[in-house]
């Protein structure tokens, strides 16, 4: 398994505070970010994705999601994972019970590590960073950038959706009051590393 | 997390032999059922259902059955896990999603505990026990019943298409020489016990 992450290297060791976890699981890539709120300030602590490898069966593949979020949670201490909820009208069954398999395991990676999981339906994420719950793709990339500072709009679409929902989760039951600190190069300058080397 | 498990006191203890581990996945109720191939014979070493608490949570569900299903490993040592294979027209897909979350924590417990998965399609296992890939769930129990000797019908249906699957991949990938050895009382006389005190 590896993974890309985009790492905000002032964040590394910081004091206890709220971080909360966002991911969007997929078979072939999850992606995953870590919001921080502390000292009265939401920033970007680190955001990348777990890739499984191309041709492993699907077995193979689960163990390697479950690795990679068991890492992001054992080094960044997240107390909760936010997740898009469950929804049943699907275009391609398929796909969505594969999605079904790896958001299993993604579960209970939070179960094991001890953190709670708090779901949200999709148009309610795009209705809390954008004030429509139809928001595009582009729509929610910008908002994301403008909530979180970036320098650039979130790259790829899975990081994207993971930083979607942990935004989410902060604004419905985080600090209501808190003001925003940009970090800016979180993405510009993010470093691409093997996830477990 | 409770079991109920039928199990063949004569087995317990047995030596290295090989045993397949078919497994039904549901959130509710996970079927399970081991059988044992050795000196030319099969044998039913035992079947249970794991259950969820009625009030858990998904993430608390998925624990029980990962736990439960790893109990089982650890406890008859498989060497392989047979499964229903993936298939895409479900009438309800909501309860298809949700069924893959359970697939999914079942099949990370094979991986960890280092056994192959393999998977079956419906019609095929049907076709492998009845010759027919259209046989009803009744025609199904009677043929599980004839083909390892049972005093009764396997109940419930959870642990008939667990002991299905088993018995698929013992008949396509296992020895195809073998003597049935009924051991007629797996179920007649199963007890009922907490799977994990």
């Amino acid at each position: 398994m590896m993974a890309s992450r985009h790492e905000n290297p002032a964040l590394n060791g910081a004091d206890a505070c709220v971080r909360i976890l966002g991911v969007d699981p997929g078979l072939n890539i999850t992606g995953y970010g870590v919001l921080e709120a502390s000292d009265g300030r939401l920033r970007l602590c680190e955001a990348g994705v777990i890739r499984g490898r191309c041709h492993g069966s699907l077995v193979e593949r689960l163990a390697e999601i479950h690795a990679g979020i068991r890492d992001v949670i054992a080094s960044l201490r997240p107390s909760v994972m936010a997740l898009e909820e469950l929804y049943s009208h699907y275009d391609r069954p398929r796909t969505a019970i594969l999605m079904g398999h790896a958001r299993g395991v993604i579960c209970l990676a939070a179960a094991e590590s001890g953190i709670s999981v708090s779901p949200y339906p999709a148009t309610q994420i795009k209705k809390v960073l954008t004030g429509s719950g139809r928001a595009s793709k582009s729509q929610m990339q910008r908002a994301i950038q403008y909530e979180l500072g970036l320098g650039q709009l979130p790259e790829p679409a899975d990081v994207a959706d993971a930083l979607a929902v942990a935004l989410c989760h902060f604004y419905l039951k985080g600090r209501p009051a808190l003001k925003q600190k940009p970090v800016g190069t979180a993405f510009a300058g993010g470093t691409t590393t093997n996830h477990r080397p």
